[in-house]
């Protein structure tokens, strides 16, 4: 197996993808699989991919397509979805996990991709990539099928913390502008803010404050912002970015999930009642594809965790390897936009400015002093 | 016109039903309508129907179902989408929702039906109905389709309140289990805890406090509890209620409701796409109708208001003749059965009972002193 470093630093505009091969449900083989996938339709990737040397080779040496465009990093241990962050950190140092995000760290891949545990995967991102500066909680941002014409709005934090205080939402909104910017190509993308009701004086004390100071970012933050939203407008097309606590976004996005799936199998349960729904279900079986192509998971895998010095990407645990090749695609698509430095930019300029305020407030107040 | 009260009195099982006339968004024709549906359905009924008399009584007239089953009580106010509740509390008196309350409030129905402004109708419940001993918080209660065999679970509260202590979510709790008894007839309600993961150790605080006290009320309140949930299971068969606080509840219940739509109009997209597929469509019809009979939001039209003297039903604004008659049916349902007497009793001996266990503990720690 050779190493890509001569293949990449030559600079034939390829991109290092990072990839645990550890992590998912189903086990190594489905995400060899599915990077085989992204390997055959984008001939621009390589991939470093971590995990027990072993085995590892066995299921690469099958794929032609990935010959010399795939190295091996040896890590022995795996991180399950039972472990505890806490454990992971301690002890975690000889897992796919560790290895795949120190890799984004040594700068020799751009992207991080993981199917394994959330919280462990987060928790193990803070220490071994660190927060950009300027934020204080990194989130987890998802693309959500919806009515807006680029067919998906980003929500975020989607679990990363369960709390968020104002100047995290405020960050929220920055970053998630900074994600439709360049993984949906919005220009000003329109940022709401998730309540229980569009009326400015309704909802918790925090979210009233989040409103003033995302209002007043709106220029230097280069969004729009549409005010209050509700949960019916996550799908909707009133805004393109839904910022919220890591609480109320993970229920929303697994409520969401768990409607969607419902709808699904009860189609499905409604067109094997009789022979002739089951007639019709062949006939509408393209229009059934179309539909289930536009708002299949699996297309849009990937939850993103902004506001870290590399970009990591987190696949569905249960992805099937084309839930992994989708994963795949947006991590290349964020590194090839140089997502990461853009974004970093942008809050360390909305972090300086935010100072540059409070220190203008502050020389206020001592102005105003009799 | 009649009135209904030695009609009613004379107990031949009759249930009378006070209808706000005036709340939903397309008028006092629709709200007829609707509970002229529920007249022919349903012989049982007699209705309170509240809102200008003049105009109603045109309304009325044209139905022949509802002759001698529906007194009018002229109210010339109207609550409107807009009114801010504390101005309805203040100047409301006038209106079709406060006398819809008050004909509860007096014993001359036995629950009221209004498609009004939320946040009004909760505000006036609470003072003309009061709440009842030991709730602090009153709740909203909506069904979800799932896939239980009962076809529906019981989420609360999605919207009374933003808040909800350990206390209130405990009170979520019996209230729940005891609307699944009636309405759902469950003899012992699965109760799930609306969090972001199963393990006992996630979330915030109040979360695991709440998760203590719901655990140690099984027995006195009749139900099992299953422990922590996640968003998936709000339609999912792990439990049969979902307990939540009402931010959390609201922004849920929007997003599975705009998901459901969402879904519901891409597939009207996909069959309409080419002359094969609006072909199978037309073969499918009957497939799709029996789906969209399952999850159709017309047929669980109804937040039912728990926690006060009296029943309320709060149908969608926007509901339409066979929504407003999905909630009358509901209302009746929950008449019928006496759920508002049994759930006092429920409510008043859990609050009792936890009386006892804190005199009970406080006599421990006098004892434990040396």
């Amino acid at each position: 197996m050779t190493s890509l470093k001569d293949h990449t630093q030559a600079g034939h505009g390829r991109v290092v993808i990072s990839v645990d091969a550890m992590g998912g449900d189903s086990g190594p083989a489905t995400i060899v699989a599915g990077i085989s996938l992204s390997a055959k339709k984008n001939p621009n990737i390589d991939f470093l991919l971590h995990g027990p040397r072993d085995e590892l080779e066995k299921l690469v040496a099958k794929r032609r397509v990935l010959d010399g465009r795939c190295e091996i990093r040896d890590a022995a241990g795996v991180v399950s979805m039972e472990d505890k962050p806490s454990q992971v950190m301690r002890h975690g140092k000889d897992t796919s996990m560790w290895s795949a995000l120190d890799s984004v760290r040594d700068g020799d891949a751009k992207v991080a991709v993981s199917c394994g545990n959330t919280g462990a995967l987060m928790a193990l991102s803070m220490i071994r990539l660190r927060k950009l500066p300027g934020v204080n909680r990194p989130a987890i941002a998802i693309l959500w099928p919806s009515r807006n014409p680029q067919g998906f709005n980003v929500m975020l934090d989607v679990g990363a913390d369960i709390r968020a205080d104002a100047q995290d939402l405020l960050q929220y909104a920055l970053m998630g502008a900074s994600y439709a910017r360049n993984g949906l190509d919005l220009q000003r993308p329109r940022v709401g803010l998730l309540n229980v009701g569009t009326e400015e004086h309704k909802g918790r004390a925090e979210l009233k404050e989040a409103y003033e100071l995302i209002d007043s970012h709106r220029e230097k933050g280069k969004f729009d912002f549409v005010g209050f939203v509700e949960g019916g407008d996550i799908p909707g097309d009133r805004c393109d970015v839904i910022v919220t606590d890591g609480f109320t976004g993970n229920v929303a996005l697994k409520t969401g999930e768990g409607t969607a799936k419902l709808i699904g199998d009860l189609l499905r349960e409604a067109f094997a009642y009789s022979p002739l729904s089951r007639l019709a279900s062949l006939l509408a079986l393209t229009s059934l594809r179309r539909l289930k192509k536009r708002i299949d998971p699996r297309r849009v895998n990937g939850g993103v965790f902004l506001g870290l010095n590399g970009t990591v990407v987190k696949s569905h645990g249960g992805a099937d390897a084309m839930g992994v090749s989708s994963a795949v695609k947006l991590a290349f698509e964020l590194a090839a936009s140089g997502f990461g430095d853009r974004l970093a930019a942008r809050v360390a300029s909305a972090a300086m400015l935010a100072q540059d305020d409070a220190e203008a407030e502050t020389g206020q107040k001592e102005s105003d002093k009799p």
